[in-house]
């Protein structure tokens, strides 16, 4: 079949399209290197032309590694790659390193067959080019599904990339990753492990949660802290819980999503081999940092964002109800819609609260937009000025924090607004 | 306080917001009267000027009914109400009427002690002008969230009402409940039970599941069969999952969702007393045609509608499984922004199918466009071509069937696209 599903990339209706997010990070981090991690980014021209879509990683010997991945059940042939090659415990091959292939422009999702061909090739390539085995090659593919992928362009640029790896290609190798982003999405954190300084960074893609074809979550994070396989896994999964799996764009889940965890141990402390070691305590704070800081930068470049908005739930049966009340406002296309109308609408928000599922008491029902108390006891406040909530709406950066009268349970999630560039994105291009 | 949220009939940008949906019936229906059913509609300025508010219907002694209501945590103070006095049996007082008062304009939802005052107040009013005992009035009110129900105004204009009851008043009901409708629902059948004809006539409103604010749906359902309250209300239960439980426009749940549906017994049929009992099968027939051409309706006129889409998912495990499948694909925004793009974006599909949380087997699914076979054994069908998807996409009415290849569950629902109208509607105006 010949392109099915045209890149959005390639059709916008204007140049608007590439205008960088309004809620994008105002300066450009700085990317501490990680010992032991080198990159490199290219042009495969897999679909883009005239940018790079293609991001190749060296772990050094030594190093353990740690992964999550979307739960959906049409999950790409990359990601069940990933999976897989996990089960063999998540350390590099005794003397040889791990490696991480990403190319941007299509996902290898929904291709059969040919999916899983296209994977193993990709591995055996990447393991001749860095001297280390299939298994220990790692991949990641986003953009258009259903398409299947041009391995062979991606394997024609690994020998030069293997040539190029660089400690200090971080930019570049955020940028080589991006589908609709506007912008790349990178981190950096220091900490102290044994008194050891270790070093945590990392990049992200993605502007919606969304979206098989264009708009898939990758994350890529590094340190050089000597981490055990086994608790890197606890401490990726636990910090993804207030990070990647606490942000929403629009509800809908990627066939592709991916966040690999990957230590060297360069930095030269006694190995870390349980999560709940006290001695990682800093490391975990520096770690769930990273992790928020590149989740939130997905939510500031979601399709068509105008409003980067913090949901908070307290008063909740549990902490997972709390979350399923917070994911129901963040996902609420009313609430979202209300937000980008700039309209305090709180009554969007009990609506929300109800339709959860979940326990709420309707008469201790609490409402804050910001610090203004909007809703108690079950009806507007009598202090609350409708002019003030409409002032708090005018800003960029918006907190709801609801609490629902049942617990002690308490989740944050972010979203952002529904717009008519959401629309645009999604809807006003023709393939 | 004072209007914390507006109307938003009062503030539309422009005058489009008043034009009927596309998808509306060209054709108005011919409702037949009910047997001791008769209705009257008042303008009581509850939140409108210049249409009518109030709905007011008497349904005779000797009448049962039935009701099913919005799940929310934070239902309204009138959902309340029905739910509580449907406990004392579902039927009218001995040689007294059911009374049914519906206002539009404002929903009585999040209104305290206060709303509960209000609904007591509009039980005694309208239990004193049609002669019958405040339980047998049941009530359903929608507009605005979080005000005061101004009863007084309601109350004021009851005596008027009972006097102008007639049995054709059909369309005026249907218009007095309208909020953000921009036509009104109506649908009428008959049947036979025992050879007598029985006769079931009703409307419906609502523009969105959704909504505490303007776009509650509503339903009221009236037929002149003989049918005992415990039969009656499994058969309603039973048709709205096939009709108003099985339409989603946003996904957003109301605080006041309410479907009645009253039974005079007067067309002289023997009182049925079991759901299941074979004579009513030509009834129940019937009673599920009525409630999909209102749930439809509903759809059609869906906030910003341009597409009314059936989903259909077979070969899922449950039928419950296969409503989970169905409702994630009508509940994307990809898939709905998609079809308001008339792209044939496939990809999406099968990413709702992935996200559901239901089994599905990835290399059995299989996706139809109409008639077009999109999607077969894990990929894009051979016979599939672009032009075809994209030229079945132009159409107004489309069907999307999806099989996930893991068992006998099925089921169907329907919904609406997500165009740039819903957002003008919901976030292009300010409170």
């Amino acid at each position: 079949m010949d392109a099915a599903i045209k890149s959005r990339g390639d059709t916008y209706a204007d140049d608007s399209a590439m205008t960088i997010s309004p809620l994008a990070p105002t300066t450009t981090p700085e990317i501490h290197p990680v010992a032991g991690v080198t990159l490199a980014a290219g042009a495969a021209g897999v679909r883009y032309t005239g940018r790079t879509d293609v991001m190749l990683a060296r772990v050094a010997p030594g190093s353990s590694i740690a992964g999550i991945f979307t739960q959906s059940s049409t999950r790409s042939a990359p990601v069940l790659w990933c999976q897989d090659a996990l089960t063999d415990g998540g350390m590099a091959p005794a003397g040889k390193p791990l490696g991480i292939v990403v190319n941007s422009g299509n996902s290898n999702a929904f291709t059969g067959r040919a999916g899983e061909e296209s994977v193993a090739a990709l591995a055996a390539t990447v393991a001749r080019v860095l001297g280390t085995d299939e298994r220990a090659v790692y991949q990641a593919s986003t953009g258009v599904i259903g398409e299947r992928l041009p391995h062979a362009k991606i394997e024609a640029v690994l020998d030069d990339l293997a040539a190029e790896l660089s400690p200090d290609a971080w930019h570049g190798a955020a940028a080589a990753i991006m589908t609709t982003d506007t912008f790349p999405k990178l981190a950096s954190m220091t900490a102290q492990i044994d008194g050891k300084t270790v070093t945590i960074s990392g990049f992200t893609k993605g502007s919606g949660m969304i979206a098989p074809d264009m708009a898939t979550m990758l994350g890529f994070v590094f340190t050089d802290a000597a981490i055990a396989p086994g608790a890197l896994q606890v401490m990726l999964r636990e910090s993804a819980g207030g990070s990647f799996n606490a942000i929403t764009v629009d509800s809908d889940t990627s066939t592709s999503d991916t966040v690999l965890l990957a230590a060297t141990g360069q930095a030269g402390n006694a190995v870390i081999e349980d999560a709940g070691d006290a001695r990682a305590a800093g490391f975990r704070a520096a770690l769930d940092d990273v992790m928020r800081d590149l989740a939130h930068q997905i939510v500031r470049d979601g399709e068509g964002a105008s409003k980067f908005i913090e949901v908070g739930v307290t008063g909740a049966e549990t902490d997972a109800a709390a979350r399923v009340i917070a994911l129901a406002i963040a996902n609420s296309p009313l609430v979202k819609t209300a937000f980008a109308g700039e309209d305090p609408n709180w009554g969007r928000i009990v609506m929300a609260v109800g339709k959860s599922g979940e326990a709420a008491d309707r008469d201790k029902l609490t409402i804050r937009f910001g610090d203004i108390l909007v809703a108690e006891q079950g009806w507007v406040a009598e202090t609350y000025r409708e002019e003030d909530g409409a002032a708090y709406m005018k800003g960029a950066e918006l907190a709801v924090t609801v609490d629902v009268g049942v617990g002690e349970g308490r989740s944050t999630v972010w979203t952002c607004d529904l717009t008519h560039r959401y629309i645009e994105i999604n809807a006003d291009y023709r393939s």
